[in-house]
């Protein structure tokens, strides 16, 4: 779209409207990076951004990250950045809205292929 | 700070921490961008980021960002990218928190130099 297009996009309004779990989809773009929204809720797979830095907010429930050397519990509210290279694993108990931030083609499951591994580019409607 | 001792910050805590209005604090960093926060009200100055883009994202308040050729109005959750080389006046009538998206280093007044250019790489406490 023209820069000059660009829409205001409400973030509870596209958290409210995602249905499928592990999903993320694009609510808005910086430069060449995804600010990305999911619902998530079990464990995800272990997995890798050798690249990039990856950033989690958690908007509503709570969600830990599982890591090698340590976890980290995220409440409300809560950012924490994986660094490159860190393997990580999110783990919900229960419904999660995460907000990520992290370059545009970023895919979600790293470098491992799985049944988890999300379509890219999917915007908010 | 070493990557692996990475800490779990607040969005909430650290918008309630804020005083100094428009004085944007670093709640977090993923690559080389800044995950700000600030308190605002009254109007800032008009301003370009030649480049780069620039995320706003309204926590609590509501906000209006003036551009040349349209104003956009900002309630809670709602986000816009105002695009590199776009000239933007960020307004708020009352007490706004709000979180911005941009590359570590970027000045908040662009290349005005103002009465309004804070510190840089003030991080949350």
């Amino acid at each position: 779209m023209a820069d000059r297009d660009k829409p205001v996009v409400n973030l509870n309004r596209a958290m409210d409207a995602l249905d499928e779990l592990w999903q993320p989809q694009v609510l808005a773009q910086m430069n060449d990076n995804d600010v990305r929204i999911a619902r998530i809720k079990g464990e995800f797979i272990w997995h890798t951004h050798d690249d990039t830095d990856e950033l989690f907010m958690v908007m509503r429930g709570r969600m830990r990250i599982e890591m090698p050397e340590r976890t980290v519990t995220l409440e409300q509210g809560d950012v924490f950045v994986v660094p490159k290279g860190v393997r990580h694993k999110p783990v919900a108990e229960e419904d999660c809205w995460i907000l990520l931030i992290e370059p545009s083609g970023t895919i979600n499951t790293g470098a491992e292929q799985s049944s988890r591994t999300a379509a890219r580019d999917v915007w908010v409607e």
